[in-house]
């Protein structure tokens, strides 16, 4: 049985293989308690970026400020498999390492988006020219909780195939690639921390579903 | 043998278990090349933000303007794990998300620190009173390849002790607790993307020095 075969994921339905996390608070402590936000104001903003500059309060009297959010909106990422275990991946040139890097589909959560399952579906489609009828949510995450309020929703794409042709933005140059999922888990080839969460997501995910069946 | 006991990763020694990754260029492509810089400026900087706006061109003539990078310095990242299987987790308020999250020891590498692995265990003790003798590079990611130059630098801290006394920046309040590795691992327990990519690094880690050994 492959990871992506038929007999795929028997023993538990979809909403039972939903890792989504619930986010909130997870446990009360006596000592730690939120901020309070005494102002508020927008330090920059464009089309591409918004930073907030909060002036806080903690709970014992300290006065924190300013404390800069990254007004970022939610994000996706996709772990794609094609029926013969190939994982699909995208390298492009990303500015903020001045590298070519290889990493998984992903992309920003617009407006226009049915939610971030449409866009796991928009973006594989848009960069790779690949599509699945088999899109299962392995979980969302903080981006990065420190300074950004937004999440990174993660999905396995099962049975991906290419049916389309990638539609690139006029700033998107990206190669697709395939390489086994064998080689993608275990090896240091993707250099994204965000998408290596990925990786420990899919493995739970298989290891629940068909824990001995991975390729 | 417990993860953390004596004869824990006796097949490979300290330099061959580096699964520490080269960042660069990893493979070329004809069509994708990086950007020039066409110019510069800082947009937005102060002791905890710097944001910098690039002009660039891309080698088809394609001008990309503004394009935000976030100047942070790198960050480390610690999985401790005390000798009796469980992890030092952190629990503190994350204004990003307005929250409680629990977590990984984390923190930025400064610049008197004698590097990431200084780093690491400087936040470990800060945070939570531990220490190790056995601090394992488990790797480095780009935190954000996007828009950020920095890396995470994970560590190991095997044979972790509580041998000090956690000492707190002002603005900082942390509650330190125990959770046995494999609850860590296999349940949606951490909720930050930088964190559960820890998880995975450390699991190919474990996979390759004890496979039949985690706990």
């Amino acid at each position: 049985m492959s990871i992506s075969g038929p007999g795929f994921c028997r023993k538990l339905g979809p909403s039972q293989m939903r890792f989504q996390l619930s986010i909130g608070v997870r446990r009360s402590s006596l000592m730690i308690k939120p901020w309070e936000v005494l102002s508020s104001k927008i330090e920059l903003e464009d089309r591409w970026i918004k930073v907030r500059a909060d002036d806080c309060q903690r709970s014992d009297g300290l006065i924190i400020k300013p404390y800069y959010v990254l007004e970022y909106a939610d994000w996706v990422c996709v772990l794609a498999i094609t029926p013969d275990g190939n994982v699909v991946l995208t390298t492009e040139y990303r500015h903020g390492v001045r590298s070519i890097v290889t990493g998984l589909p992903s992309g920003v959560v617009d407006k226009e988006d049915s939610g971030p399952e449409g866009t796991a579906r928009r973006e594989l489609l848009e960069e790779t020219g690949y599509t699945s009828e088999h899109m299962v949510p392995l979980g969302s995450l903080y981006a990065n909780c420190t300074n950004q309020p937004n999440l990174v929703h993660y999905f396995l794409a099962r049975d991906a195939e290419l049916t389309g042709t990638p539609a690139l933005d006029a700033n998107e140059q990206i190669d697709v690639e395939l390489v086994p999922w064998e080689q993608v888990r275990s090896t240091p080839f993707l250099r994204q921390s965000h998408h290596v969460a990925c990786l420990h997501l899919a493995e739970k995910y298989f290891d629940v579903c068909s824990p001995a069946t991975i390729v």
